[in-house]
């Protein structure tokens, strides 16, 4: 009987690449070693071409591409990527792009030139250059925050998001509503999450929006607001994000009026520091953990030639804080 | 006349980095490319075993060791040392530790085992074992925000930002004060931050500070807070950091208290968000840009063996806000 890696890393209840690194002289420990060993001499292993195969390929780094580090979703994500990754003995490197699309493909690249296994790329908007420099690079490439058809993705679910948020400002009283969005190059939050929104809205016959386009830093957040409600009067503001939501909060309080008395204000995040905000912020947490321990598996099961499923699907969390009246 | 690489960069107003990747057939701009090309055809410079030497050693790759991914404060060192680094065609890899000393170590190794040039490790305490890892490694390593004699390192000024706070506190006439500080095997901030405030508020006679230890999290700051007002009656409480502010805002929240009428509060970290929070938080900020500037600068003059100054300061701005009450 031909036992395998596969074989030996069940039997030892450890993952396939640690029995590959042992067989390759890297580095696991002791106790593993042991519990490694005893399997192989019980089976009589006898390693294959296929080990030696797996040494000169296997490096155990995975690249990951973000877009910020500054963003409590981005790090939640980012971490959690990091914590499975490490339980599954890879290393995590990262790259951050400062949100510039043209880094996301210079980063591609140089994370190929460093030999990582995979690399999961936290995109900002998917372009015909990153169509192109992923097929060149030829490491397997997970999609993370933006659907593609070409790729593994990994979303939220930006449009049912939305759409609960249009849906609950309806059923608040709201019918003239600002929402604060972001540029529509960012296909999740800057078209999917503005239809949900609308769509939620339009359902219950509210039709009378004024959308304005922001940047995702509260300082720009904060001028976008003076901007917006100089022209409209909302008895209600959605914002894209959190951040967003804090910049039109420090305008709405530098104008001498309050959340909620004479605004209500939602966001997008759920961030933690949203907590001892007062009011509270009403927002859509994303599970982000789950987005990042699910990117961490399937990045490891493409790197193992593993079928995937090519399209999964980050739920989340309605959070009703104080920032919303009912009117 | 001998003209060298460094000649070359000069006039050519370019990085010795990029006039070595363009000698080596590396990723050069157009415009750049154009400009020394000219300089070398009007110097007749012909390239000698030095750059064919760098050409096996230079991988333009930075590794940055970061303890946490969800800190403002290490987040915004990371995008400056990662714009620098950009700005010197280097790429950063950063790689996260989740706060666990011996993933330094580990990513030590790991960083040393992709080839980069240098690496930035930003430190949450050196250990023997560090200084046998960076020994052993023989790549340049710089430490930031832990000083060690060994190695070259960029230290905020934790002991005068300290001391000013303690000052400030002694100043508003709080007379008993809780400090809520972190392990004190983080020299920097839970050795020398914390004695910083209790030297400048002993200066002014006031010697009753209670002290406890709190984790870096806002969940575990609220429940030490929850037990230090137990045992302590203070008017004011100062904090190792923002976050920790956060916490104890929480806590005295829930208590039905409030900031700064029944308690003031003071943290240090000065992260934008503070601006939004009722009372906006009194504070201080370290030059954060301005250390992730000079990280980037210092590695790289340490990967091409120029001297480089063997510690450096960063200052810190004091921010008054709203949640000190002056008794």
């Amino acid at each position: 009987m031909n036992i395998t890696i596969k074989d030996i890393a069940k039997l030892a209840g450890v993952a396939k690449s640690t029995v590959s690194r042992y067989l390759n002289g890297g580095n696991v420990s002791e106790t593993t070693k042991a519990k490694i060993r005893k399997v192989i001499e019980e089976n009589n292993y006898e390693p294959n071409s296929f080990a030696q195969s797996l040494k000169a390929k296997k490096t155990n780094f995975i690249g990951v591409i973000a877009p910020t580090l500054d963003s409590y979703v981005t790090s939640t994500v980012l971490m959690a990527i990091d914590e499975e990754l490490r339980k599954r003995e890879y290393t995590t490197l990262i790259i951050s792009t400062s949100k510039h699309v043209d880094r996301e493909i210079e980063s591609l690249i140089n994370l190929s030139r460093q030999k990582v296994d995979g690399i999961i790329l936290i995109s900002t908007g998917i372009t015909d250059k990153h169509y192109q420099t992923i097929q060149s690079i030829r490491i397997p490439v997970l999609v993370v925050a933006q659907e593609v058809d070409a790729f593994n993705c990994i979303i939220n679910d930006d449009y049912q998001a939305g759409f609960a948020m249009g849906q609950y400002m309806a059923t608040q009283g709201h019918r003239s509503i600002v929402y604060l969005g972001v540029t529509e190059s960012d296909v999740a939050v800057g078209q999917k999450r503005k239809q949900g929104v609308l769509d939620g809205l339009a359902q219950a016959g509210i039709t009378e929006v004024h959308t304005y386009i922001s940047q995702f830093d509260l300082h720009n957040a904060s001028e976008v607001t003076k901007k917006a409600l100089g022209t409209s009067t909302p008895t209600a503001i959605i914002c894209a994000t959190d951040t967003i939501a804090f910049g039109a909060m420090k305008t709405i309080s530098k104008l001498g009026k309050k959340v909620p008395d004479d605004y209500s204000l939602a966001g997008f995040g759920g961030y933690n520091i949203s907590e001892v905000i007062h009011p509270t912020l009403t927002t859509i947490r994303f599970k982000n953990e789950q987005t990042g321990i699910q990117a961490a598996k399937t990045i490891i099961n493409m790197t193992e030639g593993e079928e995937v499923q090519k399209l999964q699907v980050s739920g989340f969390h309605f959070i009703e804080g104080e920032s919303v009246k009912k009117i």
